[in-house]
């Protein structure tokens, strides 16, 4: 059966532009899905009007509404009832879809998620997880920024969350966890990462492997980081800088000579191997961690390609949430971690 | 006249031996100080050997304690009153040595430094500050591992101890001042950096840009990035773990074909222009801020070239503080800030 995903079309920093085309892609890549679009339909059809195929597996729903980037999410929450956002959510809620996925502003993506879909039992508060490169391969990461502030059984809930994730989206078995933190020693960090660390050390329903730091992310020493959602999302983007910052600094010192130029010239698919291996657009698509049903972010600056992208790794959330479980393994463990008290 | 620098020459993992080098390279480049170095003669001397116009610059002062890597601060200040580190910077607080430099064990090093040197007025907690490589040059960062924990009055003062250094340290004029937080909008954020916020905003006393992001540091947004030292250690090591990850990416990518191993021939002065920028070695030593005197802080796993880095740093601190008065610029700046209550 095909999957029915609802997109916030005026989501992101060139909505509903890169919506359109990245749902375009998806269905010419051959994903089976149908989508529901919400947005002003005075700018979605004529964009819509390029792409016979896609208008076939597209039902606009159109609202005048959409959310600012700059909105606070309270606000957004307490006016904004016809906001494209909260339609495209409320789509998954009402069961009419089983996926959402939106570019737009992120706090009031998160506040809508909560509130219209239900979280697992167990789950204080939802995460944003999404994958991260590294020496060998890839790893999760969560909090990346959905909670500022994080208690303790918040950490343990992200990594239990966590590794539920990267068995799917790794393929991995039996992940490692680890907290991310100024030291690998145990009495570094701060009392709420401490209680977490021994928490799931005497649990030992995790594969728990202590502290790591952050040049650990890349060195791929856990499968899973978790950390609170100011540092996930401070740490994510300060790698982001430094792949720009240092690309940037390649491509300018090749360009400032003749030699420089032959050089990249010759390089230039191994030059592409790495940026395709670095390209943030090829893992675009954060995951909403906690929620029953499946909720993706993607990045404000997404392109078409990256947006498409986004809408996979939906598909993919929503077949494991679905049929394999995800949500239940996660209550389950958190169970059996916390004892009968949860 | 000659500077007196002590150097722990028992911190760091390749201690004593890239201590000793990285002094005698600080000599041969023709900085003109005196070291007293503080650690196990037995093991000193005969590294000493080998240079003997170093030889000609240093005492050597024996003791058999050392801190280990992994003890914790208050063990170290409880148990070691012989250490190495310890006795390095007393050489700075009897006034034998105007600045120290280990490679050791950073809480332990920042709490003797905490103890045996004077905070300046206004300061409550100094904090780890050090230059960070952008797209159009340097910023300074802080703190970036001395505080787990801050309040707002805590990121106001690094503010102000970050200016000072900037001018110094980037030979800026009105150097800009950003918050890290995960969104440059007013609401994002903890209570703790609102507030720091608002007193900086209002305050006007420093070039306040408001709140930058994680990758707005490598962009040089702002000449001084402030947060707190559990953000600032894990966002900085999260750098250098990218710069890994995409230097070895490229290594890998063109040694793995002829035209890639041709194409890096070619450009190799181009990449090595590159790795140098980069390279964190060329930027070790970071500035213990806050203090009446220079305690410099160099990478544990550095070697020669980083360690002399280091004592370069430390011996253009030591003059900025005892000749410019950043100390009383920094006290003066705070007491604008808040007033009388100071």
């Amino acid at each position: 059966m095909s999957l029915n995903i609802a997109l916030d079309a005026m989501g992101g920093d060139a909505a509903p532009k890169i919506v359109i085309e990245g749902a375009n892609l998806a269905i010419e890549k051959g994903l089976d899905c149908y989508f529901h679009m919400y947005g002003d339909s005075a700018l979605i059809n004529p964009l819509l009007s390029a792409f016979p195929l896609l208008q076939t597996k597209v039902t606009v729903h159109h609202t005048d509404q959409a959310v600012p980037n700059d909105m606070k999410p309270s606000v957004a929450i307490r006016t904004l009832k016809q906001a494209s956002m909260r339609l495209a959510v409320q789509a998954v809620a009402s069961g009419l879809c089983s996926a959402v996925v939106s570019a737009g502003n992120t706090g009031a993506y998160m506040a809508f998620s909560k509130i219209l879909l239900r979280t697992l039992a167990g789950i204080d508060r939802p995460a944003i997880a999404a994958k991260i490169p590294t020496i060998n391969g890839f790893c999760v990461a969560l909090d990346l920024g959905a909670n500022v502030e994080c208690s303790f059984d918040n950490h343990v809930q992200f990594a239990v969350m966590g590794e539920a994730l990267a068995c799917r989206l790794l393929g991995k078995k039996n992940p490692t966890v680890g907290l991310l933190n100024v030291g690998t020693e145990e009495q570094k960090g701060d009392a709420v990462i401490q209680e977490a660390a021994q928490i799931l050390k005497e649990s030992e329903r995790l594969n728990f492997i202590g502290f790591v730091e952050g040049d650990d992310i890349t060195l791929g020493k856990a499968d899973v980081v978790v950390t609170d959602g100011f540092t996930g999302n401070i740490a994510l983007k300060s790698m982001e800088g430094v792949v720009r910052l240092l690309m940037t600094s390649i491509k300018d010192a090749l360009a400032s000579s003749m030699l420089g130029k032959l050089s990249y010239l010759i390089g230039s698919s191994a030059f592409k191997a790495v940026h395709k291996k670095m390209d943030p657009r090829i893992y675009n698509g954060a995951v909403f961690l906690g929620l029953q049903s499946a909720a993706v972010k993607s990045h404000g600056g997404a392109d078409a390609l990256a947006f498409c992208q986004a809408i996979d790794v939906a598909a993919n959330i929503s077949r494991e949430i679905d049929s394999v479980g995800m949500g239940q393994e996660i209550e389950i463990k958190l169970k059996q971690i916390y004892g009968a008290s949860l």
